[in-house]
């Protein structure tokens, strides 16, 4: 088990480094690659950063500032980076090539040469703030709010039960720093895409309840993304709702894919287990949260074989 | 200026001592009264709570295992209290009998015989824990629940601006003392009650933008509340809906009351004014919030008369 030093002296020792986020890239995922980077670049380092999509425009502030610097890297860093799959296709080039990967998923599959893992923390940027101690790195405002922004949006904003007392007082201590808490929240949490806003309408409007309210059920169609124009990201969240709602125990997200699969989501509350329902048609998960995929019917007909199920094991059950 | 020594001295003093929370009252009320209370009767005093409103369902556990006793107070206490049209329409006798209030609001009109205040503080259990600690009294998990729930409610889950480091640090050291932080989080802010997915529905099916998307307008008229199922706690933080959508400088929510009345509320960013707006029809508020009424016109002649106003105001300035 490699410790934050160790992390700390690998870096300290190269000096060509490239930086890698996973894809479909979030917040803590880039709040840790730019952190590390601008912790780099102080110690004198040229730095890379590589990701198989693009930064999405509200992380862009992260990068603000950093120069991109083109070479050969001689020491590769993944960070918030469980396994190789999670590169994204245009980065498997780099899967097996990674020198330090610095994660917090418990899932760490150890592809990288020597990983340091940190399952307690509650994002990653916990774990690269250790590091950036050990580096001997300055914490500026810049690199406080990448660190901020990671720690806040991987925690639902403190909400999570990922959160630790040491989550909370790292946030004061950015906030110390400089971070602008405040500004990243509500850039993160409160605006919201016009395409957010139309496909969240479209898929309240469809939520329907079964079983007395204990299920409950929303279709998001191929037609409701067109017109909202809603892309993949504005679904962020979107297949937790109907479990939000009082008394349902089982919240089913039906979403039809272009190519006309369909992918269901199945949040549910003890004691319906969301895998073993998921597990009737294919598919899987964790208890409280599993899905499954069709193809060849309608997303109705995916919807009605789901509610379907979740009623036997209601009626069985509650 | 109260200093918590002071405060704590003074409840150290009491024996039967009656603690009030405003009038609706939220989490950080009825955390700060039931903490308080725990604290007291820790040292061995009796207490009392008051509220002229009835304590929601969904703060219940704050008083779990408190005993009801009935005396006549020889001391009064006021929590998250700023002033004397708070304390609602049947604790009014109390209001001018108060001998300490213990806030956070810089509004706090010191209508109390001694009052501490600390407008710093995000919410009021950050005050009481201060007092709490100046009395002696030991965090156990149950006060460290109830001053999280206040932390938490009143700052949308340390979202707001109001948050600052000391905010942080206090929630990690409750979380050592064993405050459920995640569960409570989880029954403040992910559940949502079917009555407000219903009202929330018809409010999102509503909106409507103009000038471009810079100003969105929605309805709620009182057959949606009726259908609904819907009372006013239900739609807690709706009017903010509208501004929340990426490019609106001007969101207005329009509000049907049983009575015929039309109120509305408006939120802006800058250069746009909402107190100025509002004020063209006899309301006001905030630079960033304001409001007004009507009466003797339709939902959406109201709604109308803003967009007008907000429309001619966006094509002067922005």
């Amino acid at each position: 088990m490699m410790e934050a030093k160790q992390a700390a002296e690998r870096l300290l020792q190269a000096d060509n480094i490239l930086v890698i986020s996973h894809a479909s890239p979030d917040g803590d995922t880039l709040g840790s690659a730019s952190a590390l980077m601008r912790g780099l670049l102080q110690k004198g380092k040229r730095v890379r950063f590589a990701c198989s999509d693009p930064v999405p425009d509200k992380f862009g502030y992260l990068f603000g500032g950093i120069p991109a610097q083109n070479f050969v890297p001689d020491f590769v860093c993944a960070v918030d980076l469980a396994g190789p799959q999670l590169f994204g296709k245009n980065m498997q080039e780099w899967a097996n090539r990674v020198d330090l990967c610095i994660d917090h998923h418990g899932t760490n599959t150890a592809y990288a040469r020597e990983t340091l893992v940190d399952p307690c923390a509650a994002a990653a940027c916990e774990v690269i703030y250790e590091v950036l101690g050990k580096m001997g790195v300055t914490i500026t405002p810049e690199i406080a709010d990448c660190l901020f922004t990671g720690l806040t949006t991987d925690t639902g904003c403190f909400q999570y039960s990922s959160v630790t007392p040491r989550t909370h007082r790292l946030a004061a201590e950015l906030m110390e720093n400089g971070a602008r808490a405040a500004e990243i929240n509500r850039q993160m949490f409160e605006m919201k895409s016009r395409a957010r806003l139309e496909i969240e309408r479209r898929a309240l409007a469809s939520m329907r309840f079964f079983c007395g309210g204990k299920g409950a059920v929303m279709i998001i169609r191929n037609r409701d993304m067109e017109q909202a124009g809603a892309e993949e990201p504005d679904l962020d969240g979107l297949p937790a709702l109907p479990r939000q709602i009082e008394g349902v125990l089982a919240g089913v997200c039906v979403k039809e894919k272009p190519d006309g699969t369909i992918k269901v989501s199945l949040r549910t509350h003890s004691p319906l287990d969301a895998a073993e329902i998921c597990s009737c048609f294919g598919g899987g998960g964790h208890k409280a949260a599993a899905g499954c995929s069709f193809s060849g019917i309608s997303p109705q007909e995916a919807a009605d074989r789901l509610e379907k199920e979740i009623t036997r094991r209601l009626e069985e059950t509650v």
